[in-house]
């Protein structure tokens, strides 16, 4: 028992079951890619699409995610800890590409799912945490990206999906089926401290 | 142990602790309240706010609700599942404010807390699905249960609060300390289908 406690580590440990992402229709979604990809078929036969797995600490998640806001000193220790609450919490789709020649973790965008009262105790999605590194430009990525998690949101049953985004960002999102809503469209902050 | 099962009913199950609603320190929000009130002393004497019960949907809440958007035929049921996985789930501080001389809900509003591994691993609030008894207006209470949530989200560590608004909430919501940031404040959303 203590050599299988010892030996029960999970590195490729799934945040979320990887087969849903097989059942994505990109079809369904406004965005035009040329040439055309999808998560299956990202493009180039070394990238893959999949959930965050629990041995992404060391394929440089953390890193990636350092290009788009400050991350702080993250120990492995954190990183688990927070992976397995959101694994218990559910709810939390953080999706990565992998450059599988490196083994290293190149673009990722997460779909948080709410649970609500309203409209029938509805789902709603939201699109966070977007990133895709810089010297991986003029592959689609960040559009395959963000396409692949809002086909998830509609996959898992959320009514709608939403960000909050940067001016110059706007025209990006809408090829994307993204829409600015009339007199509905404001995002504000309050913030409680300086995040490290 | 059958009787215990039977028994074993907890109308007044809360969704989170209720203790936590007593350490918010309302001195320390930008808001002004004229006549001073807080979530510990909302005005009235038959005015109690508390984190929602189970109970409640015997108290109106999804009537409440219904004054905000579309609720739908929401069976008891429904509502006790929903109540259930909220729970399970955390990071729902579903709040209301009931008046108890007619045990009825007349406003609530909700904090959700997303996990993040940024910012070293921080925690983000929402505030959502905030509504007032349109026949309770002028005591200050739209405030209160927005202020109530707000202070609540910094309590439990967030590092920041955010909300989607209509243009004509922007300067309600300045009053209490958001903030629209610039050239990044952009609500953006994508819907699958209607919700009914």
């Amino acid at each position: 028992m203590g050599i299988e406690k010892f030996t029960d580590v999970k590195p490729s440990e799934y945040l979320y079951n990887p087969e849903i992402l097989t059942r994505l229709d990109f079809s369904r979604s406004p965005a035009t890619f040329s040439p055309k990809i999808s998560a299956a078929q990202p493009g180039e036969e070394w990238l893959k699409v999949r959930p965050l797995q629990r041995s992404d600490y060391d394929k440089g998640f953390l890193q990636l995610l350092g290009q788009l806001t400050s991350v702080g000193n993250v120990s492995k220790k954190q990183f688990d800890e927070r992976f397995t609450q959101m694994k218990q919490s559910g709810g939390y789709y953080v999706t990565v590409i992998e450059d599988t020649r490196v083994g290293r973790l190149i673009g990722a965008a997460t779909l948080t799912v709410e649970q609500k009262f309203i409209h029938n105790c509805s789902l709603r999605g939201r699109l966070e945490d977007v990133v895709v590194n810089d010297t991986y430009r003029g592959k689609q990525l960040g559009k395959l990206i963000v396409v692949t998690v809002s086909l998830l949101a509609q996959e898992v049953g959320c009514y709608k999906m939403s960000l909050d985004c940067k001016d110059k960002l706007i025209k990006f999102y809408e090829t994307l089926g993204y829409k600015m809503e009339a007199g509905n469209s404001n995002a504000m902050n309050m913030r409680f401290e300086d995040p490290s």
